[in-house]
């Protein structure tokens, strides 16, 4: 007879958090997905329907009372991430919280604060190390398959820049925070702490962007604390397709994790032969996410920490914020300069 | 409100049986799964806990009688196909029979006589066509993207041999058919009907198989009945990973399918760069099962015909004896000679 | 002080033949070109003034007395290189013959019998064993990379049929034998001598080669005197490029050999990642002949003896004769049956 | 009758000079090798020998003023290259020079006076413009087959690290001029002008570097004057292969040059794929070389401009000297702020 599942309460129905949706109530064998929460009502309608969910709630603090709710998975806009964290620690609901932790440092740390002080389980979404190709290659790092790391390098693009609401930094942090953040949580990942960020960027292909305070494409080096080197390039118009690209450069090897294709289809016409590639970031990383909530669930059923903890989510913020500021100073910034 | 899901029973759980119970429970949106079927009890039991299936047999008739079952997936050893199959026709269940049909065309045959008769709907199992990049090469071949297809290669490699007591001819029907029948399908389905085969093989790498009357490799030449051309190659010794793959040649391009990677992992040591690769028929062909038993169920419950039928199941079984009678005579076989 | 290089003539001017002019006298430290022939007057004379080579002939009798001539290269029609190679055993001058050998083992014979009274030098052009890929490829086989080879399997594909005139077997040998008799001869490079061939093949994307006899696809079995298999496919239609793969599968490991683009570029567009292929034969193999003749001269300088001998012509050409016999008779042939 | 070849010298007989000496004596059509020239005596008598080469000197001057020279090729260490192209627009006699132009902007600045002066004519060498794939990638950017370029991306990896004395800045300029400058090359043959540059780097690998002021790894991002963006990574622990890879990044698709193999074999084993990598500079640019000097000759022949110029030189060179400025105060630099 299999261990009692973990019943969640997920919030959020956007589409990742359909995507969630599925994954806790089909797909992890450790979840039943047992409450779903989103402002509109005929959302949270259809989706407790398609998994047949029986709580079901238009206000998050609803949900998170809910007794029946043991766990709670937090797929909301990121400026409300601070206060649905600290209802679920002081519920002392387990709380499972997607990237970025927060807009802003002082909310990041709002949250640690009512981790720490309740003791409260909560764990940060950054799918990519639950990815397979990351996660083999940090494997065969610890090995020592590459001897020491160098050089870290990544590449995130997207195939078409997000609406303007979104793109506004004030909802999702800008092309920086909202998709460097992947980048830089790689870069801690895989080499340790970040000591200066220096960025150059512009608004080059969407000029529009512009008009709400962003930008489509990025580069960002990094001089980690031990002096080693790290460089991330960000953009919003990779029309080929989704990709996701890093390297890791050491002195006895590199590792390289990068997939730009879709079907294991080629055609071969006139002097070309060509492949398609990734969609977007739910095809690219769909087992990603569910291995990583059903690794939440583990460690909430099991009693172990969080492998991604807030901390995480903190360092990770404040690397895309020094790089903010360096975009807009035009010079190197001190990662730890970004009190508290 | 979502259309009603229909209710499945699985007999054999094996290891692909496992598989199919967990797509039919919880990973396809139109199926429920009802009732399980195997000889074993404990396996019973478990599975039955793991996916909390009410219907619990150990005799197949059982589950095709137990009328909370609308519908019946067999996944048993390829001799009791028939049997199953009928027993499902008489009893106007609609079923889904996994690949071969059988081992005999006399049995496929019966099969086939049950269908018609009956009008029952059976589809047969031939997952590559529900494999994304069969399915886009298809669709390219359909629109012209290669001119007239001339020749058909496909190669299938498993990366051991199975037990001595599968790889016997009387229970899996040896390397050609068991593995050759996808190929012959897939020649069939991009190409037509086959006129003559020609077969050369032998137990090479693990010559105990012919202690069974198996092979560990062979290759077979179709010429198709308007005089094009075709050629698979089977081995079950890929120790490098899980190896398919298949091109189409046209007078104005071709067509290649075939993934052998399995993580998006690259590494760089001393003058050479590797990947790793699919480990097994499972790894690669996962959403392929998938789907085709998702395909299954809209096609029961929309009242459509099956797209992969027991003629189809039939053809194939045709070539791939042909092909073993070539084998064993060293002269090519007229695929029609193969009465009835 | 280098040593003195070897003084050679060159005996057809086609396109491959200005190729080995080229190399003869600029690119190969071992050679100077110092006599061309060619019936025409005037590409005589274009490709003598062309490479300042002084002996100029239309007669191959008078290129090959000519005493300034140390070593001659022969890369003429293929029915004149049984006189050409008899006429240089008998003027004791070494001499390097492109393949095939002859159109008929009558001829081929010939040759062999004339170098076996004389003692001649007599070295045939495989050049594929002389490319960086195949030559690598062979040292990990010996060195027991991929265990015991158990298949062998080529492909030779040209992007288009050659001209009418040529394509008559009468003129060039056909498929088979003119683009064929290079995977035969690496079958017996990579794996030993050849039992049985079967064939099947036919006109398929351009009738009209039918007129002349040929065919623009072949299929070909082989089953090694030792029980081992192998399989080659041949085509005219390689719109994509030239493309010559071969693979051998060992029960510990494969190898493969084959390149597919001509620039490092690639293009991204909408959903899409392509690259360019090698345009012909000339194009990938440019630098195996250029090996392949700098290989003759050492071994004529050094006094070694032809690492590719008339009897390596001969039993590459007797497979490709058994599977156009196998081709006509829709039966498999013994290739040992094709006398003497 | 083809027309005269120019009768060039050559000065400067290391490891490059040797590759020349080779190309202008035998594989350019255009050239006839007539000089060569080297301080060390044995080396010059070597070269000549095995080029046939009657002019020999150890003294550029005379070799500059040799009449029977007609056009000069200097491949000489950096620090020469002021002096020596000074002499040949005095002397009136066109000359070829390699990269870097110059340690130094007031010696870059020096040739290009002397050059305006003369009228003399001066092609700089930067041989990838001249292999195939950044051919054919300046040709698609050309032809608007990626829109507008928005991100140059471009890496140069060395497998190991010159010698101690080379790598001396004062020898070479260090890794960021001596390798990097074919990077910033490459961003003005694709995007342009470059307005800032900031740069990171370290003796990370290698702190034996450090002692002479050198370092291995640098990564430096470029502002172009319009305000798009690039990066460039340099490093000399590539124990894997030689890597040279350039990425165009444009708003509707990219392009990609980087070729990371050099034989066409593929060996498989144990669940992993591998292929070998590209020796050194030599072997990835061999052709790239012949097909730079024999554009020289062809330029010097009919009369027409350089192609690459000193302007050129000194454009790469200014963003080199500002990208290790700015490693040095650890600050973005202006590059036009580097006079004159």
């Amino acid at each position: 007879m299999r261990a009692a599942r973990l019943r969640v309460g997920l919030i959020g129905l956007g589409r990742l958090g359909r995507l969630y949706a599925r994954d806790l109530a089909s797909r992890i064998g450790e979840t039943r997905l047992v409450a779903v929460c989103d402002p509109l009502d005929e959302v949270v309608s259809e989706v407790a329907d398609e998994f047949e969910v029986g709580g079901r709630h238009t206000r998050a603090e609803d949900l998170i009372k809910d007794p029946g709710v043991e766990a709670v998975v937090i797929v909301t806009p990121t400026r409300t991430h601070r206060d649905l964290a600290v209802l679920c620690a002081r519920a002392g609901k387990p709380a499972f919280c997607e990237k970025p932790a927060a807009l802003t440092l002082a909310d990041a740390l709002a949250m640690k604060e009512a981790v720490d002080r309740t003791g409260a389980f909560l764990q940060m979404g950054f799918m990519r190390r639950f990815d397979s190709g990351y996660a083999a290659a940090r494997a065969r790092l610890s090995a020592g398959g590459i001897g020491k790391a160098v050089l870290f390098k990544s590449s995130s693009r997207d195939p078409q820049p997000p609406p303007l609401a979104y793109a506004d930094p004030r909802s999702s942090g800008g092309l920086i925070l909202d998709l460097g953040i992947h980048d830089f949580d790689l870069a801690r990942f895989f080499m340790g702490e970040v000591g200066t960020v220096s960025a150059i960027g512009g608004a080059l292909a969407f000029p529009e962007l512009a008009t709400v305070g962003d930008i489509d494409n990025a580069v960002v080096t990094l001089t980690f604390r031990d002096g080693r080197l790290g460089v991330v390039d960000l953009s919003r118009h990779a029309v080929y397709g989704y990709d996701v690209f890093t390297e890791i450069l050491g002195d006895a090897g590199a590792l390289r994790v990068g997939a730009l294709r879709e079907t294991p289809l080629s055609w071969l016409t006139k002097n070309t032969v060509s492949h398609d590639t990734t969609p977007g970031f739910l095809d690219r990383f769909a087992a990603a996410y569910t291995a990583q909530l059903a690794d939440f669930a583990r460690n909430v059923l099991l009693g172990r920490p969080a492998p991604v903890s807030i901390d995480d989510g903190i360092e990770a913020l404040r690397i895309a914020l020094a790089a903010r500021q360096s975009l807009s100073t035009g010079r190197p910034v001190d990662v730890a300069s970004l009190a508290p």
